[in-house]
């Protein structure tokens, strides 16, 4: 590795709550309103000509979700709510020592959120801390306007960043704890989940060319209300929205389910991981050859899923430069000619399924 | 297509009521019953040191599945239940007059089954029709019995023939209704789904090479009894059992999961179809290259998934030739160089999905 | 009992196939409107100022209910589809020799059904059979429109009569078979439940005041479908149209929920009884003091569910006169001072529920 | 209110992470351990002649609840983790402030359990404040295990107390936040609902003669494992344990069920209620006379859910006196020939539910 490790400052990070929205540029604002809110029906708090804000049904802050027209599809921002208004100079006193370029804007950069901070961080990713929001009627009791497979929460975003220890570093030092983790018997680690609220993640950093936004995701109360969203793309005719799943992930013991968004943003409908708040919570560490790790049920994860991801802004609102991953990939460790899963420890043998057949 | 149709007898067919049983020749009982007793929870009505009976938690007859245990993985028998013990006269009467071997036996082929006929039909399948059959609990109602993934209904058989139209025009001879198909446009028809009961099927003939057994399905009450098994299946780490799904089916409307047993017979777990029992039921006919007909969600099928099935026994309890199908195949037709599927009319560009890379 | 039986003709009767609509007379066609598509969301096949047709998502027939503005809230018409053309006229023929008023339309009575014929049965009830309907699309792939609580098929009628075995006799001689009853050790039958689809019923019939229909009821695919139309009728603040559950039935073992309807016409959502098609189903008798016998929970029923029903009309449109029951009631002899139910055989102690407290 | 306030200490109070687990004692060992793990399933961690030690399947932590053989049926412990042993210190100093009577012991009070101190609350409860605890396998992934009514978290406990004020200045005191409650316009509060992990409660303020304990609840993955437990109860004839429900609360919008286990000690099934870990997460106060607070479809709370509670234990294992409420009680002010409650503010008419008729 020849990343040098980041230098984390001596002082009190901000504290963070949870994830609470991303800003995503998208190029056809009419096709993303078509996915976002007819067929997955999240909850329009407002909207104008180039921007739609959207919300979970057990949401009470302004928007969960900024969808916002623009030239490249691309992640603006990744939107973390602090506890305090004091945190968020906590947040750009840090990301200062850190050498990060900042910006603070008291009236916040998208409507409905106040005193922000965003800042290009260490990963190259655009972060943003906040505490002031405006209020908005959480709609959780409004069962009337629930749809069969109504989002209910934003759940984490999930990152790619060429070096996961040294990003993992980065990120708890900035206060999150690893839940789980993918990693082999050489130390390489693929990918590692961390959370702030007491779930499995807030975020996720997955190893790969970075920084890129590997996808956000929303939960549902049940199993079949993300079945039902599968149907419902069948019906109209629009299947070729599933990348993967729906299925049972190994990380997290969630159900899952990954779209692609108009422009092939990736959004996981994720229901039923674990509780996690406890400081000696137990760190599950899944061996990368384990082929229910992904997937509990060992189906194949689709190639695109490893490769392909979004692009992210920098404070300019250019696109940050990708940088390549050094250390193997998780597809090629698992798949094809030179790579290799086993359902049970020790088996040898190839099995039937695709996945094995690519 | 050389092959000649078959004849009709010019007699009343058996009133068939439903598929009932089938029953099975495993190679290594044990680990049969691990599988179908241990894992999928069947209920055992009685067993030996070489026959295990089994049944679904509805069912009042004595069982849904036999195991015996023999020295190649073959189906000795599709069994289907008639409406009265003359019924089984006239199966008899009906085989013999289209000249196929039959084996009349008073007291039945299997416990708790009386007086019954097995045939050789023309497509080489043993089928058996019987009436008398002894009582067993219903346990509907015993959910103390019930485990997370149970089983409470036999559904359905699957067989594998060459010539679809041929074995279908016979099996509307012998009262069978069509209420699906798979074709194309030039009419090859590629498989059909044929009812008694009111339900898509009592049993579907698959294009290829055959007689063979494509599978045996069983119904579970909702959608996440079947996510159950699989997630079950992961935890004992049998993963790989999983052949395919779980997905919505496009024809049937049915959620699904396919595993394979320890001697690779394929075993269905199925459920929500809808009502059929109307002599005007629309049929539904689905156009080969439609992306959603197998999967409603445009999930790939597995190759296996056409080209493996399960031998069947003649009336001596030897393997029957398998016959090769000379029309093209599903599996050729709709993946890879030479095929091509859709998710919406008209569409030409290659999607991103595993089916689309194979 | 000084009901005289009913005489049974020495005719064929007709093939029923299954019960297919129900005519509601309602006095505000806006808010039963309100009701069945807003709130239930059956599917409007076609409407009028004082007409509306709906039907659920799996049927193929023109519709499943038929609201019909008029004075008087009361039934019009509880029809059943039979085999072919033919079997209307043995219908016809086979209530002309009972001796009961009919009325054949070729044209049908409501729209969309072509030859009928409506009967005043030896009950008083509204019956009607017809064969020729027209066919709708069957929506049961289009899960865009599904909302979280969809119904997916007419499952029963219920109808309330004061002899219910003299009741009994007329619908077996009409086809029916009986798959469940209640009854006491005095040989007092409290009700009974019979079908011609392999379902546990088409209709029933409840012991009480009569001529009179207690519910209609459709199906819903899982459990949480019903529990959704709970929480959406909380949402709307129409809680008070709950009038008993959700709960699970014993008889039947079916998940239930009953509404009223702004007439107070009764309307159950039910999902998941059992396959009843062959003809040595075990029936069930239930004990009228098996406290598990309506509710398998040991939940009270509400006095209401007992003693409320709809009228029915005669061929004129006119209400049926109401005979009263002579039998004990059910209510009677199963809560309150002279009533008792128990848990397990040979308890004497009261519970705690509000049941016992009544 | 003749109650003097609970003079609150000038000290930082422990900080508390979650309600972990529950000291019950109970007089029919054999007969609790049928119920817990035979019908509800509870992991068996281990256990003696005269305790058991059982946990949830999502659980790390030795235990959940503790059972243990005694002469009388009552709670020996409301036991909290706080977050570092220092904050077991804390929690002793905080008590003693309160002039509390305490007890501390290095080894802890039960198995697996270390470093814990156990007090006389000044509202009369026994609680206890532990960081020490043994790991233990946590099963969430061991689904070969579940049955279908898993339980997989202890979520919260409920007590009541006399009045809900007093008890709740001390609770938020000691860090507890309020997420809702249930008021009247005279400024009655009825009952309260504070959390610490960001669900809607770890413990809840009920109004009524206390100290004693409502319930205990444990949290399952979706609304039929719940159901299944009502189904099998009623398999096993012993559906009178089920005191309340199923329903769908209107306060926490959990999905809910009430059971009585052998000494009467009440034990909710309870699962989805909503995130509330923001500072500002908006408080829901509901009026007691809106028929949704307690059951969001206004079935009717059984009497004995509001009168009925445990008895709770001093630190010398001795009862601990009763008080009786002063204020008007909930059941007073809404059913009966007092009481009020409605469905839509401004309805006056009487409805025809159990719950009226009382």
């Amino acid at each position: 590795m020849t990343h040098t490790p980041i230098p984390l400052p001596d002082l009190t990070p901000p504290d963070i709550l949870r994830c609470a929205y991303m800003e995503l540029v998208v190029t056809d604002l009419a096709a993303s309103r078509a996915f976002y809110v007819d067929v997955l029906g999240l909850v329009v708090t407002e909207e104008s000509d180039t921007e739609i804000y959207l919300r979970t049904f057990e949401e009470f802050i302004h928007h969960n979700l900024v969808l916002r027209q623009g030239p490249v599809a691309a992640v603006a921002s990744f939107a973390f709510r602090v506890r305090s208004p004091e945190d968020v100079d906590r947040a750009q006193a840090y990301y200062e020592a850190m050498g990060c370029r900042i910006e603070r804007r008291p009236n916040g950069f998208v409507n409905g959120v106040g005193d922000s901070v965003r800042v290009e961080d260490p990963l190259g990713f655009p972060y943003e801390f906040f505490y002031a929001v405006d209020h908005v009627e959480r709609l959780a009791w409004r069962y009337d306007l629930y749809g069969a497979g109504a989002l209910v929460r934003l759940d984490h975003f999930n990152q790619v960043t060429p070096d996961v220890p040294r990003g993992l570093a980065y990120l708890e030092g900035l206060g999150f704890r690893v839940t789980e983790d993918i990693e082999d018997s050489d130390g390489v680690v693929y990918a590692a989940w961390v959370r702030r609220k007491p779930t499995v993640h807030d975020t996720a950093l997955t190893g790969g060319n970075g920084p890129r936004m590997h996808h956000i995701a929303f939960a549902t109360h049940e199993k079949h209300n993300i079945i039902h969203i599968c149907d419902k793309l069948g019906a109209l005719r629009q299947s070729d929205r599933i990348e993967r799943g729906p299925g049972r992930h190994g990380v997290s013991n969630a159900f899952y389910l990954y779209l692609l968004d108009p422009d092939g943003h990736r959004v996981e409908i994720y229901t039923q991981d674990y509780y996690t708040g406890d400081p000696d919570n137990p760190v599950v560490r899944w061996d990368v050859h384990d082929n229910q790790r992904r997937d509990w049920w060992g189906n194949p994860v689709v190639p695109s899923w490893y490769t392909e991801a979004s692009l992210v802004l920098d404070l300019d609102g250019n696109v940050q430069v990708v940088e390549v991953r050094e250390e193997p990939t998780e597809m090629a460790v698992t798949v094809g000619a030179d790579g290799f899963s086993y359902t049970r420890v020790g088996d040898t043998e190839k099995g039937f399924k695709l996945g094995n057949t690519l």
